[in-house]
């Protein structure tokens, strides 16, 4: 472990956050030691969020030796640069950048359409569902025949897509189809991730998550 | 210069587009040769340009002994991986970390806001400037009194922003503000950036910008 990476590490953290749950993982693979605080999103933020994350205002931040982290994947990225044991993302440039730009493509585009799907009705959910769909079948392709995405091991671009499995199950009950037809390379993928300590221990039960999901439900005024 | 940094490079182009800008001043800083094809963003986009980038089909690619790169930050941080000196990124992980964090912020509200308020009339408008106003200031806090975003020496942070101030005159003027009283040391900074060759070179007249701008809002039947 480098210099850089030792002294206390903080995480700011609310369970069902597939944002947070990246950081965790990243963290658990690295073998990093460190404490979560629970925010909870209902009853208000803690001070600590709101000073060490004044432009969002959003979990997770990562405080390391005082000094605070934001945005999940600049967090994961930080994590990589400070304890660079063992290597997340591919040793060369191009493979890095490949890493990076499917990593992109589903911070821009995977949350908000599964989001959607959800949180809207009629025409806007059918859009929702083309959405989430699309990402999914290009994901696939992606992914492929290898056994994860960077190839033999476990990595960066896994890190970053596996928590967001958890929350299919309920674009899928809210949306009444089933995205398993659409990308069964991915479905396997996500076993196989499951079967990790790293991810098990981080990523909750789907049903957990749609408990979650009809709670947002309710509060926007949706049955 | 590295193995990895040989070899022939092209970029798919044009010459107005600030994402594009920002790879072309990359290179320059780093020093290396390139080829560049101009697209016709009005006259249907070439073959290669959809084959490089089939998710997006947008410039900037650039195309690296055959193995093309979308996505302006991506390419950026390709660049800076692959051609490693001058070092555009600070040499500490915490400083890394602050400086993708601010391209981030960048990315996600920058030019959507600077479009709006010269494609949108009325209260979408006034909301436009509101926020475009907001991340100007936020920005201005950011750079504080330093020369350059990451300090004494020209880097990552400056390329990825320098671009847009090329665009905010068209704001300005459809938009009948003045930016500059809400950011005097990014308007100190965007002159002293304009005075490197790297930018210069690359940066286009703010009035030619406007020209483009007007083309595209009479394309959207806006006068």
């Amino acid at each position: 472990m480098s210099q850089e990476g030792e002294g206390k590490v903080t995480l700011l953290d609310c369970w069902v956050s597939p944002f947070c749950m990246r950081v965790k993982i990243a963290l658990a693979e690295k073998g990093v030691n460190y404490e979560t605080r629970e925010e909870n999103l209902f009853g208000g933020k803690s001070q600590l969020l709101l000073n060490s994350n004044p432009i969002y205002q959003k979990v997770p931040v990562l405080i390391h030796n005082g000094r605070p982290l934001c945005e999940s994947t600049v967090i994961v990225g930080y994590i990589e640069d400070t304890w660079t044991s063992p290597p997340l993302l591919p040793s060369d440039a191009y493979g890095r950048a490949q890493a990076r730009f499917w990593v992109d493509y589903v911070d821009k585009k995977l949350f908000d359409a599964a989001r959607s799907v959800w949180m809207t009705k009629g025409e806007a959910q059918e859009a929702a569902k083309k959405e989430l769909i699309e990402v999914m079948e290009a994901l696939e392709e992606v992914l492929g025949d290898k056994e994860y995405f960077g190839g033999d091991s476990f990595g960066y671009v896994d890190i970053e897509i596996i928590p967001f499995t958890s929350w299919f199950l309920a674009s899928e009950k809210f949306g009444n189809f089933k995205l398993e037809g659409y990308c069964p390379k991915i479905t396997a993928w996500t076993k196989r991730c499951l079967q990790r300590e790293s991810v098990a221990k981080v990523v909750p039960d789907p049903e957990k998550v749609c408990e979650f999901v009809m709670m947002m439900r309710k509060m926007q005024g949706m049955k």
